[in-house]
């Protein structure tokens, strides 16, 4: 039977957790701000708390609560409640506005530019992101991230996992679904794609929640492609479609 | 007064024309095929059909007589008119998909790639093509073009000159219409997007239709940039933001 991962022509990358360090950059951003303006937070918290009202916040636009709204305008609602709660005062509008763009200089994992660079010489390389177009495209000049094509749930109008994000992919691409492969440290985002004919890999991120947090990071069987990091992930697909 | 040009953060190019020579791309693949396959045809003739099907074949679009389309799709059906018109026989499906998608692999200009990794350094660069997003990344792929994203009339449903792109591509970009500068070879895609309230640059093609065509390369005092090719345009650039 010829090997499936043959006919695979674009990836499409999840981006916050699997291709970028969104804690340690959100961490790093707030400490060199708290120094700066002598503000004293447990920004380790403050990230896991920003990051802990996107789910609920993108919730209400998927069941209709809310209409559309791109991540930027979602990362600012969080991000005023959290000032109040861990009484950050004295920002003026265009520092808070700078913080909140902090999602757009997000640090990619070590091995994230050059796995994507061994991966771009063979196949098209796209985010499929719930981040706005303009906040991945930011990031991408941010963090030389080398994308053939910035792909956003903003384009379909709808956050991922619902269909419409995976299916829209690769359309756009003008691919079939299973000449897509989703790439996502997360398995319901996976799983997802898989239900709509993608191909799946994954990558195991340890790291995303901070050390010592506990990941899942077990290879799964109905993956094609379970990899330690892009670079692995190059070389099994190499492998695959020899 | 403050330089208008200082607050421009992202450039939008047309492409066909303008970032790369279709007519070129077309004749020589063209004649490529013809050698291949013993087929005499004027391959000029040929390409000079083909793009000026292309007019009207969007304005069936942009009137909704036509449903939306892709370029992709408005190039097969006015190829398939011109194999009859031409007498082109004995091609195979695939072979006559494969000179479809000629136009995922047009040369670009001598200066577009340099030209673009420079102003890359500046801001965001873009496409703002009506052809469609698996043909503009392929492009990309294909000639080197180091876009920063890619955008497509085909994201709006709506051709361009009609404003659901430009001020689309705005939007999608996190900019104000001013903030966004629309480069192109034809003076009516630059009015048009002048309109929206996007700034313009004019880079003069002369060899777009062939050499010794006429073709209207008058700098116009309604654009805010004129340029002879992208790394003057990169060199006007820097000097009106210094």
């Amino acid at each position: 039977m010829k090997n499936p991962l043959r006919g695979v022509r674009a990836l499409v990358f999840d981006v916050f957790g699997t291709v970028v360090d969104w804690r340690g950059s959100l961490i790093a951003e707030g400490r060199r701000l708290g120094r700066a303006k002598r503000i004293d937070v447990d920004w380790a918290a403050f990230a896991d708390a920003w990051r802990a009202g996107y789910r609920p916040a993108m919730a209400r636009v998927r069941s209709g609560a809310l209409g559309w709204t791109s991540i930027d305008a979602l990362h600012r609602m969080i991000l005023d409640e959290l000032l109040e709660r861990f009484a950050i005062r004295g920002l003026s509008e265009a520092e808070i506005e700078h913080l909140n763009r902090v999602w757009h200089r997000l640090k990619p994992w070590p091995d994230a530019r050059a796995g994507l660079r061994r991966l771009k010489r063979d196949v098209v390389i796209a985010t499929l992101s719930n981040g706005n177009v303009a906040l991945l495209t930011n990031m991408a000049k941010f963090a030389g991230l080398p994308w053939d094509c910035i792909l956003s749930a903003e384009l379909f109008n709808h956050y991922k996992p619902d269909p419409e994000t995976y299916l829209g992919a690769a359309r756009l691409l003008g691919c079939a679904p299973q000449e897509v492969m989703m790439v996502a440290a997360h398995k319901d985002d996976l799983r997802a794609a898989r239900a709509c004919g993608l191909r799946t890999g994954f990558v195991a991120r340890p790291l995303e929640y901070g050390p010592g947090m506990r990941v899942d990071r077990r290879p799964e069987k109905d993956f094609d492609i379970n990899a330690r990091d892009f670079n692995d992930l190059a070389a099994k697909l190499a492998r695959a479609r020899a």
